[in-house]
């Protein structure tokens, strides 16, 4: 095929020279996550931060490129097919995702993970292409005999990560939260089958922990942030437990699916024509609704006039909540059984790096192998491993 | 009240430090701007190109906030009631968009300008407000006497390209449409109550002008971004056609509207629910609908497999159209009153400078001033003053 | 006077709108800055990193300014007169820095350090002046009662840390030793007369901090960097003992000096004649010179073939300098008491924050003052507080 | 090899994967550019243009690099030979830049114009490499059969003038000045031997020779860039015409040279020891020279009390030459012979394109080649193709 580049503000050009990656990128399915934001309301914050699925996974196939690239020069042995096959992997690895992403996570088809329905997808894709998908799935989902390149797809230094926070701080305007990808993918190497690092990538690895977790609490778990996602969640709930009918053709059919938990049986087809859209043209429908909670909800969020929220210590946040909850039913007249939708309580946590979980190897020149934990004068340390949990209390304000 | 700020990744960050300005932009009517896309369908080829209405005259406003700093600087005496006017008529420009801004211009409110409706908008909000937009409204229909006010918010030189120009360079990753806004910026001054720029910014105007011209060309008359617009007009003027209803409640409202041409008297509240999601969910909806040129072009549309179009001479163009319209009918089996939907020619057209309007006049350190066609070895002669056209010829293939 | 406007890739443009500023800057003891290299021989190891002492400085003024323009914004009272004060004091803290700054502090004017310099020139200039410098000065020495203009200039968080870690990140192409300089001056503010930073920038500091511990570790501490920063004092230390003529007049009348440890007698006239050109051009006239040892020293400086270097434990390092040093003295034919010329051990430390030192105060919503190594799930804790030391082995080879 | 790698704060990372060439940027002749301004004096009034020569041509060996893996892309066949060869060429191709390089041009080495010193150092090293550098030579002087080789070297679209626009641009924040060399590269091709470039790079293309024309006016001549200049040149000249003593031993010896007009016979390892540094320091040497007119030169070269300039039409320039002369020849009593050393006019010129020059080749779909100032609607026509002239006039001030 003739070589097609892409622009792209945060790489420069993002190249496309195999038929079949570019056949995958034409079809409907892949086209779908145009029309999914990759940071779903965190734009409310964040006006630039309106970028799309597409575009990271997009991202996230360039970097792979880039590291397999570099992989072969250092003379690592890479077949073409495992080549197409990381790619491919991560260009769909978030193809499973459906309206707003996290945010709605579980909500729409209730209970499964979009990595499940990623994986479906994939299976459906591979029938549809003969086959040719096989190395991705096995890359994907681990089975491949070179962990390495599953490590590459998903793994605590993959190139997934790597773009997210490269373009969520990006687009967000929130310059720390870059990562030096280009330095790291140019420290990777392979050792007994696994991805590693080169000792003196020490520094931006830490760099890299630090900007993630600076992304975490200043952008993705930003307090204003997480209002605006509960009250999208509780206006879908509201709208579920009281039958309203989405403005969406496509989502009408969904929400009447009887056995949503089950990936398997899932209408996959259905599922793959819903977008960001679909919730919001809902909403808006909503806004006219004769349930005053839901049409109260979903004119906020349309108007962005979101709930106020307190981050604070548990027992600070459950106090809070006691001596509001009968202001907030008496203003809004509200019924006990439906207080939850004008105040609640929740938590968020978040980790630097999570020492139970899949490690960051360093290679070090004598040939020893260390985690990033666990070198001299580690800026990441047991205590900073622990998850850090933060509550808060959402109540509704005039 | 205390002052807020908005992370850019365009200019790091905006400042809001007034109480009008901040209850504007709260306002629902500025809010939906979020939900208008700046350049329409140019991220079907720009993946990156998806920011908003909103964000582009946050940045607008933000440019003039730079402006007027610079101005006062250099002992230009605004008041500060002329200076939070300037502020909020460059921020409210562009409240008069609907849905897609340019690519549906006239479409939905048949034959009314986006600027009457900003017009009529401002109006409104003035009468909401106790009238404190009123010199606002004045510098926006250049009735106030500082003319340089009205020439900073739409002019030759103004902060509305020098915003669009670089956000939309910036967003779409075509580095070439930058322009040196802060060089300008700190180069302009008033002479005789015109806003003019000093000797030594000719260069930076004629590299602005030819980025213009870039952009234009590479960007927004892109043939496959032309291809894709042409496409939802099509689609639009379709469904109004044969009366399909859209997915939208706001949407069908506003089909039924009697006198959509009069500004005056059009439902200024119902065109303000309206936004990107009511016709792209539309579109959605009508991928089903029984009418086959419908809901092929809402498939299409939706899945990006858009109009394949040619640019070439207007005779080319005339008898490539002779030599395709039979094949193309016989082909999809469509009546000749019909044929236009799949098969149509038309034209672009692009001006380097525009000698006829308004002019940038340089101000030369010995007094004289001069177009900027006029000073020496002028890079803009009166050959590129004359609008370039391109002829264009779309049809659907398989 | 008519404002000047000077370009600086890293911030824009640098503004000038004082006339003593603008005297100071012409002033040829400043423009003797333009000849001392910002970061010394770290161009070596980084062929971008060539700016200079003026740039530095020039640029650390443009921070003072948006400091302070942000801090009245926030209704901090401070005087025209400190406002100037603070400009000029942060303008002229490098003042005293003699060729290669901190790779020959010491070296030159035995046992001074610039910072004494840098006062005893303003203390000259303030006689120039008529006595326009003494706020400045005030400011500078800390005796001036607003303490947070002190601080600004020099403590954790003083613009001069801001602008070199930007400024050398910058011009290096380590990108990932960038600080949000602008956030983090957005969120500055006076609490009881101290400079504190708001909760929100908690983790703009944390990654400020990490920024600047690995600027050290990659940058200034780079092994090769140490390599040739070495190399730089051997050869001036062997001219010096064995009285070699510097080919330079400026170098050959300051060597001659007798009390050149007393700032107060010490010639400043002739100080600031003195620049890296007088060094250089130094060392490359020696590389012809008799003592073979000098010669040797020189001619690898200027050819940059540098000692080669080991970062080890400090038993390691003790163990190779045993071992090797009689191999360089047989190889070498150099008597034992010159050896240290080609083979030495020396050490390296750096701290990621030094909690004795001034704090960092993070003021809370609440009103509460904490250091930033005392908030919750800090980063910056106790271990990491203690001086980092790293051993080293320099030595020639072939 | 070990591949190594390089920060340049332009490109992210410069790769060095061959011996020969890691041979040669180590070799002392090639570090010498280290110590060579790429951009002279321009400093005096861009603060941040002090990159050096090395720096520039690494640059320009990268996007050579990255050029040849385009064109490797689209077939175009080249051998590991020849992409040595054509790395080399272009690693080399300032080598025979003398100290000030084109500020000084022909003034050190007598009317020898760099490129043929440049030349002979690359025999020379040849020699050295034994035969290693022939393709280098071969490509370099243009007898290389594949002309596109040369022409990536050398030409209107050659990878010299992408890198150092961009990096000239970059380090002098003059960020107009900035061309899109990535898309350029991207679009370049080999049609009958010949380099061209697509039909859709056109815009780029145009970008490019407008964005040098700026680059011309705005930085490289500027006014006070040529003042300082014109003044080192006249100091270079006053020292010679007196036969003053430099204070490097490197210059002296140059300056006794008898033949310095023949290349063939000029002692090639003397002039690879002569720098900026050279000349510097023989400038500050001779402030204290007893010629008033040497010293006063120097003196206000090293203090940036440099020459008052303007710039007019022929006939003005040359009417105040006449006005002026008598006073300056009275206030400094100054003979009428010497009087040039403090009053007198000269001109510059630069011109878009040069049409009579090598051409920039369009590709157009249909086959067709067209010159770049033939396209429809070029914005480079012949009036822009005619060299712009600007006449001036120096002279000294108090």
């Amino acid at each position: 095929m003739k070589r097609k580049i892409i622009n792209d503000p945060v790489y420069g050009f993002i190249t496309i020279d195999n038929q079949l990656i570019y056949d995958l990128i034409n079809h409907p399915w892949y086209q779908r996550l145009r029309r999914i934001h990759q940071m779903a309301l965190a734009q409310l914050v964040y006006p630039g931060a309106v970028h799309t699925r597409l575009h990271h996974s997009l991202g996230a196939y360039h970097l792979m490129r880039y590291a397999l690239f570099e992989l072969k020069q250092k003379q690592i042995d890479i077949t073409p097919q495992e080549e197409v096959g990381a790619k491919i992997a991560i260009l769909l690895h978030d193809i499973g995702h459906g309206p707003y992403s996290h945010a709605l996570e579980g909500m729409i088809v209730h209970d499964v993970h979009h990595e499940s329905l990623s994986l479906a997808i994939m299976h459906q894709l591979n029938t549809e292409f003969g086959g040719a998908l096989q190395i991705a799935i096995d890359i994907f989902t681990n089975v491949y005999p070179k962990k390495y390149l599953h490590q590459l797809v998903s793994g605590q230094l993959d190139v997934d990560r790597m773009d997210y926070l490269t373009r969520d701080s990006f687009y967000s305007g929130v310059s720390e939260g870059a990562v030096a990808y280009d330095r790291i993918l140019k420290m990777i190497t392979v050792h007994n089958g696994e991805l590693m690092v080169e000792e003196k990538a020490i520094f931006s690895i830490e760099k890299f922990l630090i900007a993630r977790r600076l992304m975490y609490w200043q952008v993705y778990l930003h307090k204003t942030v997480v209002a605006a996602e509960q009250m999208l969640q509780k206006a879908i709930q509201r709208a579920k437990q009281i039958g309203a009918i989405p403005q969406s053709n496509n989502l009408s059919k969904l929400f009447e699916h009887k056995h949503l938990g089950d990936s398997q049986q899932y209408p996959l087809h259905d599922f793959c024509l819903l977008d960001d859209y679909d919730i919001l043209s809902s909403l808006k429908g909503w806004m006219q609704h004769s349930d005053p909670i839901l049409s109260n909800l979903c004119t906020r969020i349309i108007n962005r006039q979101l709930y106020k929220i307190q981050y604070n210590t548990e027992a600070a946040i459950t106090q809070l909540l006691l001596t509001q909850q009968q202001t907030i039913a008496t203003q809004y007249c509200i019924a006990d059984s439906d207080l939850h939708y004008y105040i609640f309580t929740g938590s968020v946590t978040n980790s630097l790096y999570k020492t139970a979980d899949e490690k960051i190897n360093i290679l070090f020149k004598s040939g020893v192998v260390k985690d990033i934990s666990e070198v001299d004068n580690a800026l990441v340390h047991n205590n900073l491993a622990i998850a850090e949990q933060k509550y808060y209390i959402c109540y509704i304000t005039n």
